[in-house]
């Protein structure tokens, strides 16, 4: 979901943008006006999340996934890593570092449906890793990190897909941290990665140019042509944050309420439960079940009759899940609730 | 530059699109809403070029400069590969291959700033290499080839990224063909991989997940969230071929009409001359220069001033480059033939 104040004003500027005469889709890269567009949100991105002047932003493309390799192609120098697995994506992560060297699990949640964040014990980390990789907010199960590993002087990398742009974030308590932006970034197409500048210039001799973050940090992103359209989105998008929403404090407000309206209803209600342990709750996603698969079935089939799409829950969880992103109204959950009070109640 | 048809569809679709209540920015990528559009815009694809059934379609990111890399990581398995230099894009494929194995040179026009594309002599070839690399239409220096090397039972790759779709292509005679898709394809951030079947799973054991060709085909380019939007645009462009051009046998009458106006009258100037040698001039990009670098700054000055944009020639070569892709109608050629004539006289 895109804030409709984007998606108005990229209709509106679609055959010429700020009276270059051009779409952004026909602009050269190389052009003073794209210049602008990806400067501009950049300096933007830097503003909203405070980045510190030692990370390069990379806009990039080939999403989260891509990040997978890139990560220990360009950190994993000595071949150690640590992951924990909190989902499919944390999963997929260390499966595909494992491919480069040892990727050691530290820690999973897999024995509960991946429904919790582990605790976790600083004594069971490797201490000469070359990283340490989390997921913090995990799109299919709805847990998030409220806390962060103590990682010491091990770096710490975090795939912040599913949460990026939702709450402030600390971002030197991390070495580097990845997004694809198709959440509440941009749309799919454009990978946001931040990268501490002492993690570039490692990338091991097998990597593809186009793997190595370096090419991109030397080349402001521009080493080749960037996604420019989903680029100038994402600037849009930070442009409506900023001003229409007042920053990132005031979006975990907004966030914080709209969850809240959710979860408070999930706890009270008879019929519906969160699947996800308390102190754990994502604020984007919420996974959540009756406890009857034909009941789950026949709410995710009204529902969408009734205009509430995407309900469906992922195959592994079952059930249902709400994804409440930055674009969705504090009035969408509030009909969502409205809507299952109503459900619950006829059935 | 893209048809202004494609624009205002997509403009008139920003928040809805085809009833759906959602910009496709919006939509699942495993809804049955995106499932209709990447499938239409393959077999729109498969229809206007003549794919044969053997071979896979993929969607993917990170522009041809990825493929650099993609192409002999997945079919360099003995080690051997041709390169024919015949501008910066197959000199950089070229140098990423080398990085893999034996980019073997077979031949180059560097030695006249790429103004033509080399006489290839089969004797020369590698007769057991794994692959036989081209750039089919060089974007900076205004060459194609109109005929393809004879490489016999050596598959045949070729980076088609600026004249893809600009006329029929016997796809039959290539085992690979991939586009960065910002010419005439769609925007930038899409990349369309053309590979036959028996080229797929001989992927390097070093090669990341999401640079093994078979992942993708595997998963019908939706093995992770791929650049919907973008591919959008592609099926509009591609609707357009069809529907608006009738197909790339008309498609390449018109290029040629509009080539054809310009190299005539840079034939006829005495002011004005191409660059390339006649036999291998490109239908989609025409460097042309007065001579006097003096003179060419002008005129770059005064045609931007008149709003003929994205004149300037690369540093590379210097003085103009005129690109005539697929969108640009034969009116805009013609007018900016009249005003070359104009600044012909005046100067």
């Amino acid at each position: 979901m895109l804030p409709e104040e984007v998606l108005k004003k990229a209709a509106a500027e679609m055959l010429d943008q700020g009276g270059s005469g051009q779409s952004v889709m026909e602009m050269s890269h190389r052009s003073k006006e794209f210049e602008s567009i990806i400067y501009g949100a950049e300096a933007l991105l830097r503003e909203l999340m405070g980045i510190p002047d030692n990370y390069k932003v990379l806009f990039l493309q080939g999403g989260a996934s891509s990040q997978f390799a890139m990560v220990p192609l360009n950190l994993m120098t000595t071949g150690k890593a640590d992951y924990v697995l909190t989902g499919q994506w944390s999963t997929n992560a260390q499966k595909e570092a494992a491919r480069y060297g040892d990727a050691h699990v530290v820690a999973s949640s897999k024995d509960k449906t991946f429904s919790y964040i582990p605790k976790l014990d600083p004594a069971t980390f490797t201490p000469d890793a070359d990283y340490f990789h989390i997921c913090m907010n995990n799109t299919i199960y709805g847990t998030v990190y409220h806390e962060f590993p103590q990682t010491g002087k091990v770096p710490l990398v975090a795939d912040i897909s599913s949460c990026a742009l939702s709450s402030p974030l600390d971002v030197s308590k991390f070495a580097l941290i990845y997004a694809g932006a198709q959440k509440n970034m941009a749309p799919a197409g454009l990978t946001v990665v931040i990268i501490r500048e002492d993690m570039l210039g490692h990338a091991r001799d097998i990597t593809p140019t186009m793997f190595n973050y370096q090419t991109h940090a030397d080349n402001g992103s521009m080493f080749n042509t960037p996604p420019c359209y989903t680029i100038y989105i994402h600037k849009l998008v930070l442009e409506w944050l900023k001003n229409d929403i007042g920053g990132l404090d005031n979006m975990l407000k907004i966030n914080q309420k709209k969850a809240g309206i959710l979860y408070d209803f999930l706890d009270s209600s008879k019929m519906f439960r969160g699947t996800v342990v308390t102190e754990d709750r994502s604020l984007m996603n919420v996974p959540f079940v009756t406890g009857n698969d034909d009941l789950d079935s026949k709410f995710v089939k009204v529902a969408t009759a009734s205009g509430f799409v995407n309900l469906k829950g992922h195959r592994s969880v079952g059930g249902m899940r709400a994804s409440i992103y930055n674009a969705m109204p504090v009035e969408g959950v509030e009909k969502l609730v409205a809507f299952m009070e109503k459900f619950e109640k006829d059935n």
